[in-house]
């Protein structure tokens, strides 16, 4: 099996820069617009130039078909004056990002490079809505779940159903999801929805594969993510406040839900943030705030169980109790989550990392930010699961 | 700017085992079927099962606009019994197998991984030629060449003009490249082509984009080719004839052709040339045989001179002379390159290495092996030039 990573590292990782352009529908910006804006943001914070940035990697799942466009990597890198930079495109479908994060936290951990810009990128909105929930469908298995038309939204809504029997979760309790991650979202300028809404809203909106109705699901969104990495101990060149990267861990599981031990759980997810904590030494109590990967309401309270916040069946009464709002006992999405800040597939995984390093450095806005914040965690999901990326945050100063 | 990865780099890295599956139209198989015969070929050379592999990289250009599937990673980790092993999908258009290799290379490099399996594969049949043609032009930059009617075929003929009008190239110089390339080809199971052909037959063949015409085109293919790596020191526990990646570097120019300093000179394969030389401390004069990305008949002629085999406007003298056959001054493409071998995009990458591999441990069949050969080095392209990997292997014993 793979090395410990925790004992062969030579040295710790540091986001120094962090840029995030807002995430909706953008008419007037193509994929390379979305990505270099982000990109500029999070070098510009650093007061880094392109030659400085020795590896670009871009998480993208699907620029072939949302726009035609592969090669994405070497597009980005180009356009943002890198050549002759190395430059990677990293697909895992909407873990494309979280993956993307975790080579270049590899790169400089094993002290192979000096200053990594990561990127996370989709432009989903120039193709039509059936359009894009058939690219989407290419995160599954295509030959055994899409080509019998199997969509995610009918994916989510066998493993909500299934929980729901086997749990006792409530139609109410899963509609707070929704109501809280709008509620934080409403706080972020960079949301793709900030409007609140509230539990009848939810169990009210148009069915789309029952017992999911439409404010059950993320909603299709552009936007890029990127962050600068650099080695913690030349982190306070670019930065008063970097932020470690404790761990970042990616499993896999299977790509076909059918193949699962248990469909009410990701195996890969609790494999990931295993292998994290114990490369960290932080455990789930250590935690501020969480980022958890909520294409849907029941994803959520998968993630909360799977990550170890609470036992197997106990997510649903989190809800109840408040317990996931900023200012409660544990801040789940606090910039609105895949729900209401949006879900720009190949950016996603890089998104939730930036939202955690504003966090960490007490710059998020009021409303939306966690006092006194210094561990946060990251869990970003590929298709229904074949794919888990973990990551652990930590103030570094 | 870059660490020197020769100075940083805490272990060789060995290959200690191959696999590829025939190239040509596989009516039979899909991309998971292809990528697993691949794989399992490799992993059995080798006598290594599923859990001693610590880390899976497939290189794949566009298995969603081929075949609906994304996530392509995960799904062939599934199917080779691999999870919960972190599996990561890379792209970098017809370089995507070559950026694999590299990701997978540092992984050793570094000693953050063990035992990692690299793949490239394309299943490139299921669709009809024009689909297959707008797929492709995702490797160049879509808003500004593809949406304006540029093809490959038709950006390689405007390389091939203005080289000619440059450096006297004439017609029945590059039409040799592919009577080269077929005539290795026919000694070659795995080749899409094994016909030989003539000068006479490239010049009448049907035009396509003048001057190039059918003959000066690689096909399009289906395949898959697969290398496992381990550290050079761990090597003699799988094989007793390992062989060393002495360097493996990558370069990002511009996606455009019309961006360019010359567009008869790839800067990216300069760059990455001369890196790999310098890290390798190995030079044009060591080396015994090359796999050059000769996707059209023009590319191979500008691979010999970026990679600093003759100088600028010579190559077309080299095939006069008959140089680069085998038992010649300097073969390559033995294995019959893309043009007779075929062109899985994202699986030529790898399928270069299987070839130096046989050839380096004197495989290959009667015909095509290179006596003697101890130093091979490959040259994979992306798009027209804005990705490109060059790799240097040597014998290792």
């Amino acid at each position: 099996m793979s090395n410990d990573l925790g004992t062969l590292k030579k040295s710790d990782v540091a986001i120094v820069g962090v840029g995030i352009t807002p995430f909706g529908e953008h008419w007037d910006k193509g994929l390379r617009e979305l990505v270099i804006e982000a990109g500029f943001a999070a070098a510009s914070e650093a007061g880094v130039r392109g030659r400085d940035i020795d590896l670009m990697l871009v998480g993208n799942m699907s620029g072939g078909m949302f726009a035609g466009q592969e090669h994405v990597a070497a597009l980005v890198a180009d356009f943002l004056g890198l050549n002759p930079t190395p430059a990677v495109r990293v697909e895992a479908a909407c873990a494309s990002g979280g993956v993307a994060l975790r080579q270049g936290y590899l790169a400089i951990a094993s002290g192979l490079n000096n200053l990594v810009l990561v990127g996370g990128v989709e432009k989903m909105t120039d193709v039509g809505g059936g359009w894009a929930t058939s690219v989407l469908s290419g995160a599954m298995d295509f030959e055994w779940e899409a080509y019998f038309g199997a969509t995610f939204p009918g994916i989510y809504s066998m493993i909500a159903r299934r929980y729901m029997h086997e749990y006792g979760l409530t139609r109410d309790q899963l509609a707070k999801v929704a109501v809280k991650n709008h509620y934080h979202g409403s706080f972020n300028p960079f949301a793709h929805y900030r409007n609140r809404i509230t539990v009848d809203d939810v169990i009210n909106s148009s069915p789309v594969a029952d017992p999911l109705r439409l404010l059950d699901c993320s909603p299709i969104s552009d936007g890029a993510a990127c962050v600068l990495l650099t080695s913690a101990e030349n982190a306070k060149k670019y930065t008063d406040t970097p932020i470690i990267i404790k761990a970042c861990e990616q499993a896999s599981g299977t790509l076909t839900l059918f193949d699962r031990r248990d469909i009410c759980t990701i195996d890969a997810t609790i494999d990931a943030a295993n292998k994290a904590y114990l490369n960290s030494h932080i455990s789930p109590r250590d935690v501020d705030l969480l980022e958890v990967h909520d294409c849907f309401t029941i994803a959520e309270i998968l993630a909360l169980e799977d990550l170890g916040f609470c036992e197997k069946g106990q997510a649903g009464k989190m809800y109840d109790e408040g317990q996931t709002y900023v200012g409660a006992t544990l801040p789940v999405n606090t910039d609105g989550g895949l729900k209401a800040a949006g879900h720009p597939v190949g950016a996603t995984g890089v998104k939730q990392i930036v939202e955690l390093v504003k966090q960490l450095r007490g710059e998020a806005e009021k409303g939306r930010q966690v006092s006194g914040a210094e561990i946060g965690l990251a869990q970003n999901v590929g298709g229904s699961g074949a794919t888990a990326v973990v990551t652990i945050l930590e103030r570094g100063d």
